[in-house]
């Protein structure tokens, strides 16, 4: 008897099958009885008639819990009204492990427990489907890389120094050679891959060591990082611009049984498609400042101003030159205003806030050892990241994308803390 | 005109194009002018003849140094006796930055010398080759499983306890919270996420503060692992052995040339076809006795004796069921020999030793609790763990496969440092 996926039933119609799961639900009805059994791929009902199948196994019914393990055999189905359109006519029960009290139940329970409980909250059906979601975004990222010729370059965990300054980095000593600090980005080694293979990409876990509370931020979150040579800050947004969309278009292809148990609105994401509204960070501001909000020009934006500003659009939209005072060393001023740097924000729809940040490097190297001074950055460790300014240099740009926020918006998530398996968070380190 | 990647000549035959790249090679001959170009997707030959192009480009030719980036622009002509088959008539040359004295020449370096200057050494041929071949390895790995129906579930880098112990961790003061450790596998969680979603992979960097300095270790290294509910030990035996033989026929299918650069035999690759043979730990330890080893019945093999136990064999050799005594608490005993554990590791041929680690696992919650007394672990970190074991515990089963090591071998490299952008080593934190 074969051992059949719950999501393959539509290959055995007629067929006795023997499937592999867990107790999702039991429900008994006069001499009938219903237990919905979960596979991981799927949920099926499996109709139990007294004297169609053993005493024993009809009788094992009464002893079997809530996530109880078990091995189902039965004849497959066709039932329009059952949740995945097939049924099982059960001929057999064999119970594998009769669990204990299961402590999720479909009431409502505290986030504090269910994070407790992260190791069991994933079999619900809602984390499931999220988990999909996460797996095809990842996929996707990677499928929209590789066509383009982009080569997949893991940049380093354990750094001997900061990209972005100091603060907020988690340090551990690497044996006798002093300190190490997790990577809050593989940028700067991206921009050396892409000097030898000119299109590169990495994808990996970055930390922060943020002591902030917010809806947004994880201590630890994986990023999707792409850079380039030769290309300029409009190749970038043309390339995120085209990753963000065909993501999108990917989720809305194959996973609308996933988004459907999520209840996600499906018409804000079948608006995602190019071009995405562009405006610069001084148009942002000032319809910012039409709203009554009172932010100067040279300020960065929070969480609450990407939203307002993303609201006005029904799809991303990409915040170009920001003021090169409020963001990194590295990134190259825009020669018709030089104040301006050449970078990009993308927002989300929908309150989701920033999930993309790129912009065109520095490539002149005097420029860069200026820049250095300015932001009060040491030398010696990034002389490196100089070197590619001293052999070769080309202008050349990139983009991260953070995949907690992308999935969140996608799954349409209060929190980023469902949208990775088991989060870390600023009061969170347990599972 | 439009900007071609050398690697797309073919399409471009008869066709002006221009190419933005670095100088990889001169040469002079009389009135000619030879520039190997490469921009990452390639190299390619461009002929300059005096008459044939402004006598300023022309010029140029002569103030340009290796690794100078340039945009070159000429006509794309079969040539069969040049690397890559094409040929540039150039008419037009754009120097973009003069790189100052390259520090790597063709000549011989030394390993620290070009470690410390990995930043531009990947820009050689051979390093190029490499980096590609991993980008194919990750990908047919990632393949591999989306095409059996494994979900990928990134199991946390921050984690508050340890796997396999509390020796060689690197750790870190989490905000507040005490230490956390980053993770050497993500197995336990991967379990967790098997018994939500069946079958189940993660593929992420690990991290062992190791003080051994061997040509197969690192301390920052990257690993797939697979998790999948009610299989077996001789289920995952099967699952390794396919994982290991599709990423070798991609390989070899689509990465010829870069084989060829790294001056691989292809023959030892091309027989690496399932079934791989299977011999049990005591057979291992017998042959290893007929040859003269004096290794005792209960130790684990060092790096010397899975080199001369893989010699017998022309494809990797799935050694299984090690005593229990010297390997992990989480392993299940085999029911015929419980001295044994149901575990397997695959050797890669030409002494390239131990690429997979694979076991059944402990799934009755009595035996994983006297296991965890057995060996001194704590028990209340891992209650999470216990969990799995309450609620609808099942057989189930997984293996790691190191990606370093599986690239080493591959592209026959000496030593796993080459097989990843930037290593990181007991002595090697930088770049």
């Amino acid at each position: 008897m074969p051992v059949a996926d719950i999501a393959r039933l539509a290959d055995h119609v007629g067929q006795l099958v023997a499937i592999k799961g867990w107790v999702h639900h039991l429900r008994s009805s006069g001499k009938v009885r219903f237990m919905v059994v979960r596979d991981g791929t799927g949920l099926v009902q499996g109709v139990l008639v007294k004297g169609q199948l053993p005493e024993a196994d009809f009788a094992a019914f009464d002893r079997l819990t809530i996530e109880s393990s078990l091995t189902l055999k039965g004849k497959v189905r066709a039932e329009a009204r059952a949740p995945g359109g097939y049924e099982l006519e059960v001929t057999r029960v064999e119970p594998l492990n009769l669990a204990q009290d299961y402590p999720i139940s479909p009431k409502e329970h505290g986030v504090a427990f269910l994070m407790d409980h992260r190791h069991l909250w994933l079999r619900s059906p809602r984390q499931q489907a999220i988990l999909r979601v996460r797996d095809e975004v990842c996929r996707a990222c990677r499928d929209f890389f590789h066509d383009r010729g982009f080569i997949l370059v893991d940049t380093p965990i354990l750094t001997p120094t900061a990209c972005e300054g100091t603060t907020s980095l988690f340090e551990t000593d690497y044996l006798d050679r002093g300190k190490a600090y997790l990577s809050q980005s593989g940028q700067l080694y991206l921009e050396a891959a892409a000097m030898a293979l000119g299109r590169v990409y990495c994808f990996g876990p970055t930390f922060r060591a943020e002591k902030s509370k917010t809806r947004r931020h994880l201590t630890e979150f994986w990023m999707v990082e792409a850079e380039a040579a030769f290309y300029t800050l409009e190749d970038v947004m043309e390339l995120a611009e085209g990753l963000v969309s065909y993501v999108v278009s990917q989720v809305l292809a194959r996973h609308r049984r996933e988004l459907e148990t999520l209840e996600r609105d499906l018409a804000p994401l079948e608006a995602v498609v190019p071009p995405f509204p562009r405006i610069s960070y001084g148009e942002a501001i000032a319809r910012l400042q039409e709203m009554g909000n009172d932010m100067a020009w040279g300020e960065d934006f929070g969480g609450d101003e990407e939203t307002v500003i993303s609201q006005a659009f029904d799809r991303p939209v990409m915040v170009h030159r920001y003021p090169r005072s409020c963001k990194a060393f590295y990134m190259e001023a825009d020669p018709e205003a030089p104040e301006l740097a050449l970078c990009v924000d993308m927002l989300a729809p929908e309150g989701y806030g920033e999930i993309i940040g790129g912009s065109q490097r520095v490539a002149d190297l005097e420029t860069l050892l200026a820049r250095l001074e300015e932001h009060h950055l040491p030398r010696e460790p990034l002389e490196w990241y100089l070197d590619l300014r001293r052999f070769g240099s080309v202008p050349h740009s990139g983009f991260g994308l953070g995949i907690e926020r992308l999935v969140a918006w996608l799954c349409g998530l209060k929190h980023v803390r469902e949208a990775i398996p088991f989060p870390r968070l600023l009061d969170r380190l347990y599972p």
